[in-house]
C-alpha cells in the first residue's frame, strides 16, 4: 500500500495558479517544533503577522488578521460577516472567482445584482455606474486580480462609486497581494482578502484580511448571528485582538511561523522592489513567448504581471503539453478554468517563482515540446 | 520591530489541550519543498491519506477525508451539511464543546433540543432515551471527549437510541481519536470529525471527518443549499473522491505531507498498542499526582488518559504555577475553560506527548513549585 512508502515528491518548479516555490527560510521556520497557541510567544507571533498584513495591505485598519483557512475560506469570511439575509449585494463578475462571490453572497441570503464582463476583460466602471442607479447594495464586490482570466482590474473610480451609493466595497486581492500595489487605505477598500500560496510564496492554507473601521461598525450593527461560527469575526476579533486574548480555534501555529517568515521576506526586499521584479519577469516571459509565436488573451492595459493567460496555439494538446512540462522538467503550468478550460494556460510569475530562471527554463522547455 | 527578529521560540513541552508534540519525521515531511496541489503526486497523497482516514476511524466509509482548516471547522462541516432551516437536532453537551455545536446548529436554523449533564460528567443514555419522547431530531450529537472536562463518553448505548430514532449519530471526535478506540462503523456512527493536533500528533488546523452512506443520503436530499460554500460537502467531496477532481479550494499542500507521516507513525505504532500507551501513561500521572495530593475531577470509570482534568489544590494560583511551568520547565498545560476557569488544569498526554518521561518531567517540577 503506497501510505506506508516514506514522502517521495519531486522537486517541481511551480508555475501555475498557485501555490508558488517557497522560500527555504519559510520551509525552515515551518519545520520549528510547536509551541501551544496561546503561549505568550505565540501571541508576540500573531502581533507580528498582524502588523505585517497591516504593512502589506498599506492600510492602518485595527482589524487585520488571518484566517485559519485558505483564500476562499476569507472570501466567505468578508461575505458571511457584511450580509444578512435580505441584504443587497452588487458582484461584479469577471472570471470565476467573481462567480463563487455571488453563490456564497446568496448561500448568506442576500439578494445580488451581477455586474458582468466577458472572460478576459475588466469591468468597466460605467457598468457599475449604471447598475447603481437600480439597486442600492450594502457590499459591492470585486475582483482585483482575476486568477481565472489574468485580467488586473482598476479598482479606483469603482471604489468611489461604491461609497457614493453608501455601499462597503469588498475586494478579492488573492493574486494581486504582495505583487503589485493593493492600497487598501489609498483606494477606500472596506473589506479585503488573499491568500498565503501566491506571490506571499507561503504555503496555502491561510488567508490574511482587514476590514475597515466602517465594515466593523456594519460588522457590530447586524440584527443575526453571523451564519458561520468559525469565521465570525466577533469571535476571532478577540483571539486575535482582544485585551485578553479568548479561544476560539487551535491557530495553525506551523503555518503561521511559515507565513511570519514568508512575510518578513516580503518586507525585507520592500513593496515596490517586490511589484517592479514582478513586473520585469512578466516582461521577459511576454517577449519570450511573443517570439514562440504565443499570444497573451488580456489586453496590455490590464494584464496581471503574475497570472499570464495565454490562448494554447492551433493544434497544441493542452493535456500533453503540461504532462510533458511536469513529467519531463518538473514545472507545472495552470490549464484553463471554466469557459477558458482547454485554450488557455496560466503561468504564474508569482513570488519564488517570479525569476528570469523561471522564465527562462519555461520557454525553453516550451520550445522543445511545441 | 519584533517582526524583524528571526523566529525564535522556545522548545516546549506540550502538556496542555493541544497542540501536542510533534515528531521530528512529521516536521521534516512538512518542509518538504512543496508540489501543485492538482499534480498527480498530490492525488496520490490525497488518497494515501483518505484510506489512513478510513483505517484511523476503523471504518469502510466511502466518504473519508480531511477538511482544510482545524477540528471547529471539522464541527461546522457535519452541521452545516446535515441540517436545514426548521431540521431538528439533538445536542448533548457536557462541557463547552457541546455547547458549541448547539450553538453552530442553532446558526444553521435548527430547532435545537439540549440534553445537559453536570460539568464533569457523562451524559446519561436514559436522558437521551426520555429526549426522543418529545423531539424527532434529524441528527443527535455528542461529544466523545469533552476536552473542557476530560470525561470520555460511552457512545454505544446513545448510538443505538439515535438510530432507533431515525436520526444520524454525529460525534465529536477531537480529543479522542487515535489515543482511544473510535470504532465508526461499529458503533454506528453516521458522521465524525476530529482534529490533528490532539494524539494523531500533526500540526493543527486539518480536521479529518468521515460520513457514512445514510449520512451521504441526507446530503444529497437536501433541498437548500449548505449555508457554507467552502465547507459544502457536495463540493469538497468532487475535489477528494471525484472520478476528475474538480478545483474547489487550494489544500494546504505541506499540512497534508505533516498529516501523512503523522498518520504513518500511527500505523507503524499499531492503534491498540498506541491506546495502550495512552492508558499506560495516563496511569503513570494518576498514581504520582494522587501521591502529591492532586486530585481528578472525573470518575474513573468515564477519565480520558489523554486529557487529565484536576482540581487545581486550595491556595495554589493557577497562572503562576502555569507560568513558572512555562517559563522555568518549558511545559505547557492547560488552564480550566468555562465553568473550570481558575478551578482545573487540564493536562495533556497526547501522541507524541503521551510519554513517561514527559509525566515524569511534569511531575518533578510540579513537586519543586508546588
Amino acid at each position: 500500500m503506497a501510505y506506508q512508502s516514506e514522502l517521495n515528491t519531486s522537486r517541481r518548479y511551480l508555475m501555475g495558479p498557485g501555490p508558488s516555490d517557497v522560500h527555504p527560510r519559510v520551509l525552515k521556520a515551518m519545520a520549528t517544533p510547536l509551541i501551544g497557541h496561546l503561549d505568550p510567544q505565540f501571541v508576540d507571533i500573531m502581533d507580528d503577522i498582524k502588523q505585517m498584513v497591516q504593512l502589506t495591505f498599506q492600510t492602518n485598519n485595527h482589524l487585520a488578521f488571518v484566517v485559519s483557512a485558505p483564500g476562499s475560506a476569507g472570501m466567505e469570511t468578508c461575505l458571511v460577516n457584511l450580509l444578512e439575509p435580505g441584504d443587497e449585494a452588487l458582484i461584479c463578475i469577471h472570471g470565476v472567482f467573481g462567480g463563487r462571490m455571488a453563490d456564497i453572497a446568496e448561500r448568506c441570503g442576500a439578494r445580488v445584482t451581477r455586474v458582468e464582463a466577458p472572460w478576459g476583460e475588466p469591468i468597466d466602471a460605467q457598468q457599475v455606474k449604471a447598475a447603481l442607479e437600480h439597486c442600492r447594495p450594502k457590499v459591492l464586490a470585486i475582483v482585483h486580480a482575476e486568477t481565472s482570466t489574468g485580467v488586473l482590474q482598476p479598482l479606483e473610480e469603482i471604489g468611489r462609486l461604491a461609497h457614493e451609493a453608501g455601499a462597503l466595497f469588498l475586494v478579492d486581492a488573492v493574486t494581486s497581494y504582495c505583487g503589485t500595489a493593493v492600497k487598501v487605505d489609498e483606494w477606500g477598500i472596506d473589506a479585503i482578502y488573499s491568500g498565503a500560496q501566491k506571490c506571499l510564496s507561503a504555503p496555502p492554507g491561510l488567508s490574511p484580511v482587514s476590514f475597515s473601521d466602517k465594515a466593523v461598525e456594519a460588522l457590530e450593527r447586524r440584527n443575526t448571528k453571523v451564519q458561520s461560527w468559525f469565521l465570525d469575526l466577533s469571535l476571532v476579533r478577540s483571539y486575535w485582538a482582544g485585551a485578553k486574548r479568548t479561544y476560539h480555534h487551535t491557530a495553525p501555529v506551523s503555518a503561521m511561523f511559515a507565513l511570519r517568515e514568508a512575510y518578513r521576506l516580503v518586507l525585507e526586499e520592500g513593496l515596490e522592489n517586490r511589484f517592479a521584479r514582478h513586473r520585469r519577469n512578466h516582461e521577459l516571459l511576454k517577449r519570450e513567448l511573443e517570439a514562440l509565436g504565443v499570444e497573451f488573451i488580456v489586453h496590455p492595459d490590464y494584464r496581471l504581471p503574475m497570472l499570464n493567460a495565454v490562448r494554447i496555439p492551433d493544434g497544441v494538446d493542452d493535456a500533453v503539453v503540461r504532462r510533458r512540462l511536469l513529467d519531463e522538467y518538473n514545472i507545472e503550468i495552470g490549464g484553463g478554468l471554466g469557459q477558458f478550460a482547454g485554450k488557455a494556460w496560466r503561468i504564474g510569475l508569482m513570488g519564488e517563482s517570479s525569476t528570469p530562471n523561471h522564465v527562462n527554463m519555461l520557454v525553453s522547455a516550451l520550445k522543445a515540446i511545441l
